[in-house]
């Protein structure tokens, strides 16, 4: 099967101008399809606060109110997915943004009330694999903004390691895929704050027992729960890793490989 | 030659949440291929205003800064893009949102500083025919947000009516293309006031005789300026009138045909 990479880029990356345009090249310079999904969380956090919008995170999650969504629309299928495809273009690479309304990429539900009222959170119901597919064909490198809709007129915010882990999984029928997360820390640390005890590789027994340490907690979690359901799922390849080292965790040569064996 | 609808919207109505959705349910009943342009001037006023960014018009034209450029590219490609997209879906369109910068879509540069400087505004170099016939090729409709780039990294405001005749001069070639100006009135009125002095159909001189006795005026002149030059580049068909009676404008029982004879 034909060799499909999807990236993830999260965190500081994407508010760090330097940073996000050294990422975009090593990005351009991955040869063969490719898919790149983005968050963008700080960015939708400062602009909230300039419109006096008040936003409250849940374990990392944010509760997505009427105004909170706007926002996020705005920040996310628009700011920032237009500045990284104009960016990507002038790198020379063919980069189309698209949020999950478009052509029905991802198609969502608004997530249940629980304990949490996430208010308009999307949680994903199926992926457009053909119109991927087509696009892909036509030598077209897909930009992902973690916006979803619900086929009846709602957009939905949702979870950007979630979207990326959801398209793996559907494309890894008929492509080799790839899944790399990649932030600004080196992998998966066995001490947060020291990128030199970053682990090579990490097996479900091992997670389990660092969970259970609490040396693996916060934002860390939903990643791994999301790059081990992923590799459950027939995706071929899980990377967790820094996201200038790219080439580097492509090659296997840096950051935390996820593996069942 | 197969028809293909270019049909612009702007003006108040994608301000106005019920005209909006009844114009959006008259697209979709359109048969056959169509592309939709829209504004979104209103809306990216009021943000800015709220992020205390001072906005300047000249001739009905905004001067775009670098925080105007952020506003715009976030309330057109991101908000209201977004939502149109999410809601033509919903109807059964399949609709995929773009800016010129999406798969280079619609190429542009800088405007070169005259007499005034409109900052980050785009005038437009070339359209990507083959991926646009490519995508309505797939079934998909193509929504497009009035923001370019330069190829370069840089994205740039462009003015909407521009985009709608640019895009409809390019496809002329190739399909048999009927551009439509819709907005907030009828048609071109003898009386900007009254809706009943609609204009059946325009010629261009007695479109001069209209500027001359200042009849025609304001935002007006750009819009049929490009209405006219659409028609001399090879558009079949253009005509200009009132968002809710799309179906009326395409059977010429309603609006202002613009033609040279």
């Amino acid at each position: 099967m034909e060799k499909l990479y999807i990236i993830k880029i999260g965190g500081n990356i994407i508010d760090d101008e330097t940073k996000l345009s050294s990422f975009l090249k090593e990005f351009t310079s991955v040869q063969g399809k490719k898919i790149l999904i983005h968050g963008g969380g700080k960015l939708a956090t400062q602009i909230a606060s300039q419109l006096g919008v008040e936003q409250q995170m849940v374990e990392g999650r944010r509760i997505t109110d009427k105004d909170t969504l706007r926002i996020v629309t705005m920040v996310y299928a628009g700011y920032i997915n237009k500045n990284i495809v104009a960016q990507l273009q002038s790198f020379g690479c063919n980069a189309m943004g698209l949020s999950g309304a478009d052509g029905n990429l991802v198609q969502a539900h608004k997530r249940k009330k629980g304990a949490i009222d996430y208010g308009f959170a999307g949680d994903i119901d199926s992926v457009n694999i053909p119109l991927i597919a087509h696009l892909l064909e036509l030598g077209i490198t897909i930009i992902v903004s973690p916006i979803t809709h619900n086929l009846e007129g709602q957009l939905l915010n949702t979870n950007a390691d979630t979207m990326a882990h959801e398209i793996a999984k559907s494309m890894s029928a008929d492509y080799d895929v790839n899944l790399i997360y990649s932030f600004e820390k080196n992998g998966v640390l066995l001490d947060a704050n020291d990128d030199s005890t970053t682990i090579a590789s990490l097996q479900p027994a091992h997670y389990a027992q660092l969970k259970k340490e609490e040396k693996i907690f916060a934002g860390m979690i939903p990643k791994l729960d999301n790059a081990f359901a992923a590799l459950d799922s027939g995706v071929k390849q899980v990377t967790i890793g820094k996201a200038e080292q790219l080439q580097q965790l492509i090659a296997h040569t840096a950051g935390t490989k996820i593996t069942n064996d």
